[in-house]
């Protein structure tokens, strides 16, 4: 089925040289994603296509016949989503994703019940999945544990799709898949992405979430980014780099309540202090950047708010009810996009375009 | 398709000073229960209905066809499972229930794979729950979780409906419906449980199983009820108070050797000591209220013997083979009476009936 | 369906007192595997007759339209998989297996989310699992748990076939079949696995897996068996005596680099260090007995190369990629033959044999 292989035709040693960018080409077959790694794989047809794709996915998942079509796609394929870090929102999404493809989930969460605590090694254990299943998607505390996953099972018998779904501190190029999809939606009715004016607030220095996105947005023209956090928080400077040597407009400061009504998006987000080593998050006052009830009355009338999830204080619950509080349906568009990204994995697109070409003619 | 939703009309403080009886009308949607919430807000024709159905499923579900027609039913939807407290009974039984039908499970048991390690409230966890799936189905040790839960969906973008699946120490609904259930069918051949002498036994202050089924059982003129238990252990003042005012034929003793021969169903009960506060239970002599098989000759031939199970030294296992014994039979009660359940809330029990006219045609 | 019922007719006493062979037939219906518990239980047209499944199984299971056709098979029935012990390789391969055969499978893991926290026996917790179940797949530290599990439900009013994926130290029969399937389909162009020489390597003393399929090789005429080990693991007294009885040909040696040039298979095996008392283990230099990239030049160019898996240091991972190795196959194979095992369960075995007549014909 997939003749060319790329990580066949590369070392170990000489993959891990490459920077992520130069890295993308390798995890395609045909054209396709066919691991999915990083969020520089990905370049602008890519995410249209992904997000055309989790478009139709969702309006033929609003009968019971289209439920059933989705559910017949890919009922050949069984999948272990390999979960060592706690998750609950990304692993369900991805599980009720394989749900809507007619995919057989199978899970491993942890690794107490695991061949590991007899000594295996974590590629052994791998490989035994990639016996059984037919894709595997992981999350890893480790980064680059997918990268290595991918390119041993690449130089196997049995070479599988591996997914990341979250590795380290670095890639989480799913949920950078649903904010541009979740932005594109909000934006549809008003020329899509380019041009927009967004505001990244919070932690900024630590979320893998941040750093994804903003380095998509470069492949959007005309995108203005702002980056609203205390100093210690702030975006970490290969970002700020990035965007000088390709010219992206970009706007580093803390001052919240100036920007809020300049911008068309906020994506709010966490203090990250799991990553803390001396609970030194304690002593930075982000209260400044929470968005509470009143600040929806500066927000642009056509503005969106956006946060990846889990959120503590960052968005009062009252906000919830606001037409402009996107981010539950951002959740849901969660579902939608990776249940794109699979079926452009196993190249099923193209049956979604022809269903919905039936249902809208 | 659900166009009323009365939980959307009151706000959270009213709901709250409501009685459960008060409470039952807000989760119905067109007369059918929609989230199932406590015991009270069945009536008799709502429970009639229900037993109805679960015995239909019981007999289509004998034949591969059968099968395969009740896998059909409801395959276009998804659940989640969400059982923060430990139970084996019950979450197999509502996730093979979900599996007879068709609808695809999902499962988050306990916290600690939870969002909420990273802060979460667990109103936000349960949204993002219903953001992917048709259902949720609610095991929690606070009492009234899931009512909250059900109501904040119920006023949210994507209200789907909740199930309690056993709440604090108050609500099991499910559970005193597979009683009532499998009583129904102990006399269906007997003019049904109108009329007759049901005894609880054992640890009737802190079973919430009790509680519940002596309240439904108010629903069947001339039962009688006993209650067998040490002084410690007794049913609750409440419960008392409700049968004096309904006028409902009880009795309260100790003397188990004397109620035995006299009653038409018994239903044993575990000591709960999960709730003992210092190992109080422990003072207390529970073995004159243990079943066993010299208690065989004394018991009617035709009255059975129940318990919601686990158990532990309540009924000895020599017990266990007397036809009498309907434990296990009422553990299988429980698959199907769940089942009959969920077809209620997704409005698919006249498929049911037309299923099985033909059958029995 | 299942008229005759020989655990029905022996009590759990008398059961007790035979001897592993003796058992075999008290788990047969109909001249089938019913309950499958030990690997002395099966004779030689029956491994052939599982091994010519699992093929068919995985030619059909090459082609989307043979999938469908496999998820249909069983697409009635549910499976409980109740594993008290940690596995993942085990563990996975059942529920793919399940998945293959369309059975929806449902998991217990563990004992913490069980019953047996409320002070549950073991045997009514798997009684509750055989209400809502078709099938019970156990896996237990206890040795001989499955055995009174089959036991105890052929007596009961739902008696469901009851799978032994591993208990205590002694029985691992699927891990067997695995393993005879595997010398089998490398012997296959070689005459099969009779008259082949086989040498077991490793920890022989205190794996259930080297136990069981010595056993079950007994049964194919003109094999040599070689036990390479230092003495403190070498292979127990009972397996040898077993040998002599039935004039088995057989070698005890310590010479690993002697025997390698010599044999057709070779079956490596993990320190099982689990089952120290004192880390004994540690003691004892297993070096010697290690396959490393320079075995590779002295092995026979027909010969395979064995491992139950999970390894350590007992294989380099340089030796992966030589076509003898054949242990990641072996664990593929796992889920073929499983397959097959569990439909000869059910007595579906026949539908293969005609798909698979008209797929070459």
């Amino acid at each position: 089925m997939y003749r060319d292989n790329p990580l066949k035709k590369i070392s170990w040693q000489d993959f891990q040289r490459l920077t992520p960018k130069e890295k993308g080409p390798y995890f395609l077959r045909e054209q396709r994603s066919y691991h999915v790694l990083t969020s520089q794989q990905f370049n602008r047809p890519m995410l249209e296509r992904i997000c055309d794709l989790a478009t139709k996915i969702r309006l033929i998942g609003k009968t019971k016949g289209g439920i059933h079509f989705l559910q017949s796609l890919l009922s050949e394929k069984r999948a272990m989503l390999y979960f060592v870090q706690p998750s609950t929102r990304t692993f369900l999404s991805f599980y009720a994703a394989c749900q809507i493809l007619g995919i057989e989930p199978a899970e491993v969460r942890g690794t107490n019940t695991s061949s590991e605590v007899k000594g295996e090694s974590p590629e052994d254990t791998v490989r035994t999945f990639s016996s059984y299943f037919d894709m595997i998607i992981i999350r890893h505390p480790v980064g680059g544990f997918a990268e290595r996953i991918a390119w041993l099972l690449s130089n196997s018998n049995r070479p599988v799709p591996v997914v990341n779904a979250g590795s380290g501190k670095d890639q989480h190029p799913t949920q950078a898949l649903l904010d541009i999809y979740t932005l594109q939606r909000s934006f549809e009715n008003r020329g899509g992405i380019e041009g927009k004016k967004i505001a990244f607030v919070g932690d900024l220095a630590r979320g893998r979430t941040v750093r994804s996105l903003a380095t998509l947005l470069m492949l959007y023209p005309g995108v203005k980014q702002y980056f609203v956090a205390p100093k210690e928080l702030q975006i970490e400077e290969d970002i700020v780099s990035a965007f000088e040597k390709s010219g992206t407009e970009f706007e580093i400061c803390n001052e919240f309540e100036r920007i809020i009504p300049e911008v068309d998006a906020i994506y709010m987000t966490r203090i990250q202090d799991e990553w803390d080593t001396a609970h030194e998050s304690r002593l930075i006052d982000t209260s400044r950047y929470h968005f509470t009830a009143k600040h929806l009355k500066i927000l642009k009338p056509d503005a969106v708010l956006l946060h990846p999830l889990p959120r503590r204080k960052e968005i009062a619950a009252e906000v919830d009810s606001d037409p402009r509080a996107v981010y539950w349906r951002q959740v849901r568009n969660g579902m939608w996009v990776r249940s794109a990204l699979i079926l452009t994995i196993f190249d099923r697109g193209g049956e979604i375009d022809r269903y919905h070409e039936d249902l809208i003619s």
